[in-house]
């Protein structure tokens, strides 16, 4: 038995896929149109890591996409956490927890899916303007 | 960057592990109890593939859990779908999606989280009782 992905539905491929790829770094593995479902799968993966994938599913017949409690988020390991959050925040994504203590973060996709960013091996040294940055809505 | 762990909220933290554990077939690798927090949490995975997590949230103040359409499903691949399929069923799952093709079927957890299980290699010859096998509700 062996993990393959988690599936969430987007409602914009292009938008999920510049938070995806462009923001956050996953990049595309594998990608499947069905002209006869009218759907479009994406999988996506991190560089190095693609063997665990999360998969897009964008149907091309729009649905109104809310949020279950049921789900929680999907957790990244990053090398550097302000360096990765810095990035996201430039490229205009809300740092809805922002790494005050070097270790954990939460960002928000498109359609709202929860992502927590954690730091890789040791928590690193406490930062401004990480520090001191308060919450953003929920996660 | 190395995917973790995609975490779900759990009302029940001994029907979940029956489900995730003795009928799906995952493993705890991991626990830990916040008192602080007022939650538990369950790390799972499947035996041998111990990095892609599952983490189960137990709050131990009591919620109502939704299921949101912006969540999809958690995939697993199994050696034999029909041997798996007919142990989830001899346990009490319900086969929401049967594997008529010898490739593919759909369960949920208690929660109301889709799960995916897909063969491993190439689809298995269709068999009976799975090929004539109707759906039951969605997944």
């Amino acid at each position: 038995m062996k993990y393959l992905h988690t599936m969430v539905r987007v409602a914009d491929v292009d938008e999920s896929l510049d938070f995806y790829c462009n923001k956050l770094g996953l990049k595309e593995v594998r990608r499947m149109d069905s002209e006869q479902g009218r759907f479009t799968l994406v999988y996506l993966a991190a560089p190095g890591d693609e063997d665990a994938q999360l998969e897009l599913t964008y149907n091309w017949d729009p649905e109104v996409y809310d949020g279950g409690r049921n789900f929680g988020h999907l957790a990244y390991e990053v090398d550097d956490i302000y360096e990765t959050c810095d990035r996201l925040m430039k490229a205009g994504v809300t740092i809805n927890r922002p790494p005050r203590d070097g270790w954990m973060a939460f960002i928000r996709s498109p359609d709202n899916i929860s992502i927590e960013l954690l730091q890789k091996g040791d928590r690193l040294p406490k930062q401004e303007p990480w520090a001191s940055m308060e919450n953003t809505g929920t996660w």
